[in-house]
């Protein structure tokens, strides 16, 4: 499988998460989202993904899979060794309330086209860094009511905590302040530990500039 | 099954209209987001939602699942009889990435709370629709060139007319140009005929002010 990925994109780390966790291998396949006004939009790419963003994964055939819901949810069908998602109607939906809360309603607001529209209609950076906090203090808020006091977010590791650590790194990029989120806190530095998380951050990846 | 709803919201319509192609009986509790400064901010409600958002489903035993993606796949796989994906991980993925694509990078992008907040940074009505009409666009022509040219988005009908109609909806309400989306409108066309869609449509919700 090819992952077109780029180091700090919040949804090419949760799909990195998810291959690492399931112990599939991959050819990362960097594209730079910054250089040359972005590689994202070049027609090439836009052959794999019409929506010109990462992540896609393209799988045995040639054929492209994208959105990182929808890539998940393949991965998870194809490789139920290692499930993301536990036994229990009731307990799966858990999971995937927390990954759609944060991939619907905090990431998708504060994504460098969102950004970047808010520059464009006359919005200085202090503007665009109260907008990110609000978003991203309000999702965490509900998260933080969601998630339980086990380990990970629901005790063992799965797709929740996979929504969590990017959305947590996004924040922390943006300074964020997350002391009001304890049971977030407690998920990130269990899952720092854990070699899974540790290969698919940002900060080892290939395309990370020096 | 209780589904916490609004007759003209999107993620709301999307559970009915899931709800109806499965046959599945539950009744519908409005939440009136206009009224009173919205319901869904009162203590009862967030007892249910901690989110404070529709739609909610409360099932057997009273646990309630937030965000239309979790209660979908949860009504999915409480009920395979009727499905919304097909057989086949990449037919699985195709619809998923459409119902994503919908779900997060148009849909949060013009909810209600969104809109308050663009306003409360300054903006007046002709911003905000042209926000609006510049996200649905963008994602609209992802849609069209991801979807086929058979009768449903896929063919038989799925999840991706799932997300569709109500984003559809949404966009006439907004005035958005359907003209550039002929796929799209050709599943809109043929959904307005079908039950359950008709079923689910805002128009007939027993919450639609007179």
């Amino acid at each position: 499988m090819d992952l077109f990925t780029y180091y700090r994109s919040t949804s090419s780390y949760r799909v990195r998460i998810a291959l690492a966790l399931k112990g599939l291998a991959f050819d990362a396949l960097p594209v730079n989202l910054i250089r040359d006004g972005g590689e994202h939009h070049r027609p090439d790419y836009l052959a794999i993904n019409p929506q010109g963003r990462v992540p896609a994964l393209r799988v045995d055939g040639g054929e492209a899979i994208i959105q990182s819901m929808a890539i998940i949810e393949y991965l998870e069908e194809l490789s139920p060794e290692f499930p993301l998602l536990p036994e229990g109607l009731l307990a799966r939906a858990g999971h995937r309330q927390v990954a759609a809360l944060i991939g619907c309603d905090i990431h998708p607001l504060h994504n460098v086209a969102v950004l970047n529209r808010l520059r464009g209609m006359g919005h200085d950076e202090g503007d665009v860094t109260a907008w990110i906090g609000h978003w991203i203090g309000e999702g965490f808020a509900a998260v933080e009511a969601l998630i339980g006091d086990a380990e990970f977010c629901f005790g063992a590791v799965g797709l929740a905590d996979v929504y969590v650590l990017p959305q947590v790194y996004a924040a922390r990029r943006f300074n964020v302040d997350m002391t009001p989120y304890p049971r977030i806190c407690r998920v990130e530095a269990l899952a720092m530990q854990h070699p899974a998380f540790q290969a698919a951050h940002p900060d080892a990846q290939s395309d990370k500039p020096e």
